[in-house]
Protein backbone atom coordinates (compact mmCIF):
# COMPACT_ATOMS: atom_id res chain seq x y z
CA UNK A 1 0.00 0.00 0.00
CA UNK A 2 1.33 3.63 -0.89
CA UNK A 3 2.15 6.01 1.92
CA UNK A 4 0.44 9.53 1.98
CA UNK A 5 1.74 11.89 0.87
CA UNK A 6 1.54 16.21 1.19
CA UNK A 7 0.47 18.21 -1.55
CA UNK A 8 0.25 21.55 -1.80
CA UNK A 9 -2.63 22.63 -4.53
CA UNK A 10 -3.85 26.24 -5.11
CA UNK A 11 -7.74 26.62 -5.14
CA UNK A 12 -9.87 29.34 -5.55
CA UNK A 13 -6.73 31.69 -5.28
CA UNK A 14 -5.86 30.07 -1.90
CA UNK A 15 -3.15 27.52 -1.09
CA UNK A 16 -4.61 24.18 0.56
CA UNK A 17 -1.90 21.34 1.77
CA UNK A 18 -3.76 17.77 1.01
CA UNK A 19 -2.69 14.76 2.85
CA UNK A 20 -3.82 11.84 1.12
CA UNK A 21 -2.60 8.39 -0.88
CA UNK A 22 -3.06 9.77 -4.27
CA UNK A 23 -0.32 11.09 -6.42
CA UNK A 24 0.86 14.66 -6.80
CA UNK A 25 -0.15 14.67 -10.29
CA UNK A 26 -3.62 13.34 -9.37
CA UNK A 27 -4.37 16.15 -7.40
CA UNK A 28 -2.90 18.61 -9.44
CA UNK A 29 -5.43 17.46 -12.05
CA UNK A 30 -8.27 17.43 -9.34
CA UNK A 31 -7.55 21.04 -8.47
CA UNK A 32 -6.97 22.49 -11.83
CA UNK A 33 -10.80 20.81 -12.81
CA UNK A 34 -12.32 22.52 -9.75
CA UNK A 35 -10.53 25.82 -10.65
CA UNK A 36 -11.79 25.56 -14.22
CA UNK A 37 -15.08 24.90 -12.79
CA UNK A 38 -14.96 28.30 -10.86
CA UNK A 39 -13.93 29.99 -13.83
CA UNK A 40 -17.00 28.63 -15.77
CA UNK A 41 -19.41 30.09 -13.16
CA UNK A 42 -17.71 33.17 -12.76
CA UNK A 43 -19.06 33.71 -16.48
CA UNK A 44 -22.78 33.18 -15.65
CA UNK A 45 -24.43 36.16 -15.02
CA UNK A 46 -25.61 37.68 -11.84
CA UNK A 47 -23.01 34.98 -10.14
CA UNK A 48 -20.86 37.61 -8.03
CA UNK A 49 -24.52 38.76 -6.60
CA UNK A 50 -24.71 35.27 -5.26
CA UNK A 51 -24.20 34.60 -1.43
CA UNK A 52 -20.85 32.48 -0.72
CA UNK A 53 -22.89 29.49 0.63
CA UNK A 54 -24.54 29.76 -3.01
CA UNK A 55 -21.54 29.65 -4.72
CA UNK A 56 -20.27 26.94 -3.07
CA UNK A 57 -23.56 24.70 -3.84
CA UNK A 58 -22.81 25.91 -7.62
CA UNK A 59 -19.52 24.33 -7.62
CA UNK A 60 -20.79 21.26 -5.67
CA UNK A 61 -23.72 20.70 -8.28
CA UNK A 62 -21.87 21.14 -11.26
CA UNK A 63 -19.16 18.97 -9.45
CA UNK A 64 -21.81 16.30 -8.58
CA UNK A 65 -23.27 16.60 -11.85
CA UNK A 66 -19.75 15.70 -14.29
CA UNK A 67 -19.64 12.97 -11.67
CA UNK A 68 -23.32 11.29 -12.50
CA UNK A 69 -22.83 11.63 -15.87
CA UNK A 70 -19.50 9.34 -16.10
CA UNK A 71 -21.08 6.93 -14.06
CA UNK A 72 -24.06 7.09 -16.38
CA UNK A 73 -21.71 6.57 -19.15
CA UNK A 74 -19.93 3.77 -17.41
CA UNK A 75 -23.53 2.02 -16.16
CA UNK A 76 -24.15 2.34 -20.57
CA UNK A 77 -20.40 0.80 -21.58
CA UNK A 78 -20.68 -2.06 -19.00
CA UNK A 79 -24.20 -3.02 -20.25
CA UNK A 80 -22.53 -3.01 -23.62
CA UNK A 81 -19.52 -4.99 -22.77
CA UNK A 82 -22.17 -7.66 -21.49
CA UNK A 83 -23.77 -7.60 -24.63
CA UNK A 84 -20.97 -8.17 -26.45
CA UNK A 85 -19.35 -10.91 -24.05
CA UNK A 86 -22.66 -13.05 -24.60
CA UNK A 87 -22.23 -12.62 -28.19
CA UNK A 88 -18.20 -13.94 -27.70
CA UNK A 89 -19.77 -16.52 -26.19
CA UNK A 90 -22.21 -17.85 -28.22
CA UNK A 91 -20.04 -16.85 -31.65
CA UNK A 92 -17.53 -19.43 -29.81
CA UNK A 93 -19.81 -22.24 -29.55
CA UNK A 94 -20.97 -21.80 -32.81
CA UNK A 95 -17.43 -22.14 -34.11
CA UNK A 96 -16.96 -25.32 -32.13
CA UNK A 97 -19.51 -26.69 -33.18
CA UNK A 98 -18.78 -26.33 -37.08
CA UNK A 99 -15.24 -27.40 -36.79
CA UNK A 100 -16.59 -30.52 -34.96
CA UNK A 101 -18.57 -30.76 -38.73
CA UNK A 102 -15.78 -29.97 -40.22
CA UNK A 103 -13.57 -32.73 -38.74
CA UNK A 104 -16.61 -35.18 -39.24
CA UNK A 105 -16.79 -34.09 -43.14
CA UNK A 106 -12.90 -34.95 -43.45
CA UNK A 107 -12.97 -37.64 -41.75
CA UNK A 108 -16.00 -39.11 -43.87
CA UNK A 109 -14.00 -37.79 -47.16
CA UNK A 110 -10.75 -39.74 -46.09
CA UNK A 111 -12.36 -42.80 -45.50
CA UNK A 112 -14.58 -42.44 -48.81
CA UNK A 113 -11.26 -41.87 -51.04
CA UNK A 114 -9.81 -45.03 -49.71
CA UNK A 115 -12.92 -46.65 -50.59
CA UNK A 116 -13.04 -45.14 -53.81
CA UNK A 117 -8.92 -45.58 -54.58
CA UNK A 118 -10.08 -49.61 -53.77
CA UNK A 119 -12.65 -49.99 -55.58
CA UNK A 120 -10.97 -48.37 -58.31
CA UNK A 121 -7.90 -50.78 -58.27
CA UNK A 122 -11.36 -53.85 -58.37
CA UNK A 123 -12.79 -52.53 -61.65
CA UNK A 124 -9.06 -52.38 -63.14
CA UNK A 125 -8.63 -55.67 -61.82
CA UNK A 126 -11.96 -57.17 -63.33
CA UNK A 127 -11.45 -54.95 -66.86
CA UNK A 128 -8.09 -56.73 -66.91
CA UNK A 129 -9.59 -60.24 -66.02
CA UNK A 130 -12.27 -59.25 -68.26
CA UNK A 131 -9.86 -58.92 -71.03
CA UNK A 132 -7.61 -61.93 -70.77
CA UNK A 133 -10.68 -64.15 -71.03
CA UNK A 134 -11.94 -62.68 -73.72
CA UNK A 135 -8.71 -62.69 -75.62
CA UNK A 136 -8.43 -66.35 -74.39
CA UNK A 137 -12.29 -66.90 -76.13
CA UNK A 138 -11.40 -65.15 -79.43
CA UNK A 139 -7.85 -67.32 -79.47
CA UNK A 140 -10.33 -70.49 -79.00
CA UNK A 141 -12.56 -69.40 -81.25
CA UNK A 142 -10.05 -69.07 -84.18
CA UNK B 1 -35.76 19.63 -27.03
CA UNK B 2 -37.74 19.23 -22.95
CA UNK B 3 -38.32 22.57 -21.05
CA UNK B 4 -36.89 24.20 -18.24
CA UNK B 5 -37.97 22.96 -14.68
CA UNK B 6 -37.88 24.67 -11.22
CA UNK B 7 -36.93 22.36 -8.40
CA UNK B 8 -36.60 23.29 -4.89
CA UNK B 9 -33.77 21.18 -2.95
CA UNK B 10 -32.28 21.51 0.12
CA UNK B 11 -28.73 21.42 0.64
CA UNK B 12 -26.84 21.77 3.81
CA UNK B 13 -29.87 23.04 5.39
CA UNK B 14 -30.90 25.62 2.68
CA UNK B 15 -33.47 25.52 0.42
CA UNK B 16 -32.16 26.25 -2.71
CA UNK B 17 -34.44 26.56 -5.95
CA UNK B 18 -32.69 25.23 -9.06
CA UNK B 19 -33.64 25.76 -12.57
CA UNK B 20 -32.24 23.70 -15.58
CA UNK B 21 -32.98 20.70 -17.97
CA UNK B 22 -32.74 18.05 -15.53
CA UNK B 23 -35.45 16.24 -14.03
CA UNK B 24 -36.81 16.85 -10.61
CA UNK B 25 -35.99 13.43 -9.68
CA UNK B 26 -32.57 13.60 -10.49
CA UNK B 27 -31.69 17.03 -8.96
CA UNK B 28 -32.93 15.55 -5.56
CA UNK B 29 -30.56 12.79 -6.03
CA UNK B 30 -27.45 15.28 -7.00
CA UNK B 31 -28.97 17.07 -3.49
CA UNK B 32 -28.90 14.09 -1.70
CA UNK B 33 -25.44 13.07 -2.96
CA UNK B 34 -24.30 16.23 -1.81
CA UNK B 35 -25.71 16.35 1.65
CA UNK B 36 -24.33 12.55 2.10
CA UNK B 37 -21.23 13.93 1.10
CA UNK B 38 -20.94 16.64 3.78
CA UNK B 39 -22.52 14.00 6.56
CA UNK B 40 -19.12 11.93 5.79
CA UNK B 41 -17.08 15.05 5.85
CA UNK B 42 -18.58 16.18 9.51
CA UNK B 43 -17.43 12.91 10.87
CA UNK B 44 -14.02 13.55 10.39
CA UNK B 45 -12.06 14.26 13.19
CA UNK B 46 -11.27 18.34 12.97
CA UNK B 47 -13.71 19.13 10.81
CA UNK B 48 -15.73 21.82 12.51
CA UNK B 49 -12.21 23.79 13.00
CA UNK B 50 -11.41 24.14 9.28
CA UNK B 51 -12.70 27.72 7.86
CA UNK B 52 -15.69 28.23 5.84
CA UNK B 53 -13.91 27.94 2.14
CA UNK B 54 -11.98 25.43 3.60
CA UNK B 55 -14.70 22.97 4.02
CA UNK B 56 -16.15 24.34 1.13
CA UNK B 57 -13.50 23.21 -0.70
CA UNK B 58 -13.12 20.06 1.23
CA UNK B 59 -16.34 18.89 -0.62
CA UNK B 60 -15.60 20.08 -4.08
CA UNK B 61 -12.26 18.13 -3.83
CA UNK B 62 -14.37 14.78 -2.56
CA UNK B 63 -16.88 14.96 -5.34
CA UNK B 64 -13.94 15.38 -7.71
CA UNK B 65 -12.79 12.41 -6.69
CA UNK B 66 -15.07 10.68 -7.42
CA UNK B 67 -16.15 12.30 -10.78
CA UNK B 68 -12.38 11.59 -12.04
CA UNK B 69 -12.49 8.09 -10.67
CA UNK B 70 -15.88 7.07 -12.68
CA UNK B 71 -14.49 8.53 -15.37
CA UNK B 72 -11.53 6.43 -15.22
CA UNK B 73 -13.87 3.33 -14.71
CA UNK B 74 -15.71 4.60 -18.20
CA UNK B 75 -11.96 4.70 -19.95
CA UNK B 76 -10.76 1.25 -18.81
CA UNK B 77 -14.28 -0.22 -19.78
CA UNK B 78 -14.25 1.40 -22.86
CA UNK B 79 -10.49 -0.05 -23.49
CA UNK B 80 -11.84 -3.63 -22.34
CA UNK B 81 -14.88 -3.14 -24.87
CA UNK B 82 -12.94 -2.01 -27.57
CA UNK B 83 -10.79 -5.61 -27.27
CA UNK B 84 -13.93 -7.22 -27.29
CA UNK B 85 -14.99 -6.11 -30.31
CA UNK B 86 -11.91 -7.00 -31.94
CA UNK B 87 -12.03 -10.32 -30.27
CA UNK B 88 -15.73 -10.66 -32.28
CA UNK B 89 -14.38 -9.06 -35.49
CA UNK B 90 -11.99 -11.70 -35.65
CA UNK B 91 -13.88 -14.56 -34.54
CA UNK B 92 -16.67 -13.60 -36.97
CA UNK B 93 -13.61 -13.92 -39.47
CA UNK B 94 -12.93 -17.32 -38.35
CA UNK B 95 -16.07 -18.52 -38.30
CA UNK B 96 -16.46 -17.94 -42.09
CA UNK B 97 -13.36 -19.39 -43.11
CA UNK B 98 -14.25 -22.45 -41.30
CA UNK B 99 -17.88 -22.27 -42.78
CA UNK B 100 -16.58 -22.20 -46.41
CA UNK B 101 -14.36 -25.02 -45.47
CA UNK B 102 -17.21 -27.47 -44.95
CA UNK B 103 -18.91 -26.39 -47.62
CA UNK B 104 -16.61 -27.25 -49.66
CA UNK B 105 -16.13 -30.46 -47.75
CA UNK B 106 -19.70 -31.69 -47.73
CA UNK B 107 -19.35 -30.82 -51.31
CA UNK B 108 -16.12 -32.78 -52.04
CA UNK B 109 -18.21 -36.05 -50.02
CA UNK B 110 -21.19 -35.22 -52.13
CA UNK B 111 -19.37 -35.66 -55.49
CA UNK B 112 -16.84 -38.60 -54.05
CA UNK B 113 -19.86 -40.24 -52.81
CA UNK B 114 -21.28 -40.06 -56.65
CA UNK B 115 -18.39 -41.21 -57.92
CA UNK B 116 -18.30 -43.92 -55.58
CA UNK B 117 -21.88 -45.48 -55.92
CA UNK B 118 -21.01 -45.47 -60.03
CA UNK B 119 -17.73 -47.27 -59.09
CA UNK B 120 -19.63 -49.81 -57.05
CA UNK B 121 -22.31 -50.21 -60.18
CA UNK B 122 -19.36 -50.47 -62.64
CA UNK B 123 -18.14 -53.54 -59.97
CA UNK B 124 -21.37 -54.99 -60.25
CA UNK B 125 -21.24 -54.98 -64.26
CA UNK B 126 -18.14 -56.25 -64.54
CA UNK B 127 -18.54 -59.14 -61.94
CA UNK B 128 -22.00 -59.78 -63.91
CA UNK B 129 -20.17 -59.95 -67.63
CA UNK B 130 -17.18 -62.10 -66.11
CA UNK B 131 -19.28 -64.72 -64.31
CA UNK B 132 -21.36 -65.12 -67.43
CA UNK B 133 -18.10 -65.27 -69.70
CA UNK B 134 -16.55 -67.97 -67.39
CA UNK B 135 -20.37 -69.72 -67.62
CA UNK B 136 -20.28 -69.71 -71.29
CA UNK B 137 -16.77 -71.18 -71.56
CA UNK B 138 -17.50 -74.26 -68.95
CA UNK B 139 -20.64 -74.87 -71.27
CA UNK B 140 -18.05 -75.05 -74.07
CA UNK B 141 -15.64 -77.05 -72.46
CA UNK B 142 -18.39 -79.31 -71.59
Amino acid sequence: MSSKNKTQVLIAGKIYTLSGYESEEYLQKVATYINNKLAELKKMEGYNHLSADTKSILVDLNVADDYFKAKKQADNIEEELALKEKELYELKHELINVQIKLEAAEKSLSTLQLESTEQQKRIVKLETELQDLRKIEKEGAV
